[in-house]
């Protein structure tokens, strides 16, 4: 009998970042099931709907995404891997369609805003803007126009059926969005990340404490008197609990090594809240 | 003889969320010069062509915004003040126009996406998206439209005479951006920045270390062994430079301050590189 594909849920349409993002996690065997908000995909997956979601944490240009952090620690659904997307924009038309032919460009302002130099190089172009990158090539190929183009992955092209007329019309190639793979804890109980044995593996927590003078210093000491290598730390204000700080962090390690049990039960002591998100292999 | 009003930049449309910022710091005295992007309004103030510049630098749901801690660094234009703002969404229209009468709204999709719970509430109205909330005020009022509605500030509704059908029909009332407002270095020596003899100073830097394990603890404790509060702090990867950050930091203090002084000449023995952004009073 043959297996079932694995349904993994991620936020946008077909052809958004994310699925790219699926698939350097899992290849092409997996079926995506698009969502329209974050929320959903943590219930879908929390709910069983779904065997994974996959989700983007933060951005090189635009920061942490805040609502993924607050829904991991919410929804207590571990990261089992990582992956880095890099953000390439491209020009995409319908098929048999030439560059000489577009005189409007649809995708969402964001993609739009980071195609500046390109438009400046195409004076003629009209940028419109759309909900979604994918959902631009998308909506030419419904409705069939042959005068504009759509920015948006070459993933989206291909779902599309569409063709790409300029790759990588972005003009800052230091776009890279970092998504996390979520599975239920039973999942990840079941079936442990794994990775080659001289791998390096990160883990993943928030902590909050309050804040007197020197309490992040002193969790730190938690890290740096055991030598673990801190990856990523990040202060994010409670609102509404003045003097309240949550912290992201990031170390390179495993929790079931003898350091990072000692670093995490030192930590516990010091924090008022502490919460593991996961440990996964690092991506590359 | 008058004198003539400063003229401060920001970027995006009248009635822009960082309008909102200039009024909260400068008040309604001051000329605004809408800006397309954060590097024009940075040169701008560099060349001296406009007297002061406002800039969002984080989000409570988006996180910081690295591209204006990059201009930050490199147009070396010191931070005076800061202000946060709430993002509150307004349904807007025209004079004379009914909510019934709405069938369409328009507004970046980001402004959108944040009002999901009014869409659901209110399934007759279609999202169209429009590359500014603001700007979609402006299209209202320019092509003269009675059926559709727009998403953006009180101010943008103010500015194009237009009238609030619904106020705050944003999702999360926790949704605060974090703005600077910059002068020349001239500016600032001149016009130091001034508050009540009470108030509470913060200082804003970036400094980078080399990720050996312990490095970012070293650099705290310039901070802990003085008893100096930090605010914020937040490491972000350089990349084409493994293993080399980025750090953003905020504590509170005047950086003339004793305590400050030697935190900070302890801070350059251990980082790569260090810059003072500004010293300025907390904002409210």
């Amino acid at each position: 009998m043959k297996k079932r594909p694995e349904v993994i849920a991620f936020q946008g349409e077909r052809g958004a970042f994310s699925e790219v993002a699926v698939r350097q996690l899992l290849g092409n065997k997996v079926e995506v099931r698009p969502c329209e908000r974050f929320e959903d995909l943590f219930r879908y997956l929390k709910e069983g709907r779904v065997a994974g979601a996959v989700v983007p944490i933060e951005n090189t240009l635009a920061g942490s995404v805040h609502e993924n952090y607050d829904h991991l620690v919410n929804f207590e659904l571990p990261i089992v891997a990582e992956t880095s997307v890099r953000i390439v924009h491209n020009l995409i038309a319908l098929r048999g369609v030439k560059f000489s032919q577009i005189r409007r460009v649809f995708s969402h302002p964001v993609a739009l805003n980071q195609c500046l130099d390109f438009f400046a190089r195409n004076r003629r172009l009209e940028k419109v803007t759309f909900y979604d990158t994918a959902g631009s090539v998308k909506m030419l190929k419904e409705q069939g126009l042959t005068d504009s183009a759509a920015i948006a992955s070459a993933v989206a092209a291909q779902i599309y059926g569409a063709n790409i007329l300029r790759r990588s019309i972005e003009s800052d190639r230091q776009n890279f969005t970092r998504f996390f793979l979520l599975r239920t804890p039973r999942y990840a109980r079941l079936h442990p990340p794994r990775a080659p044995k001289d791998a390096e593996w990160k883990t993943s927590l928030v902590f909050s404490t309050r804040n007197v003078p020197g309490a992040l210093f002193r969790t730190l000491s938690a890290f740096a008197l055991r030598d673990l290598n801190l990856l990523k730390i990040e202060s994010r204000p409670l609102r509404g609990k003045p003097w309240e700080y949550l912290f992201y962090l990031d170390f390179l390690g495993r929790t079931d090594s003898p350091a990072a049990k000692n670093a995490l039960s030192h930590l516990a002591e010091i924090a008022d809240f502490l919460r593991i998100l996961g440990c996964y292999p690092k991506g590359a």
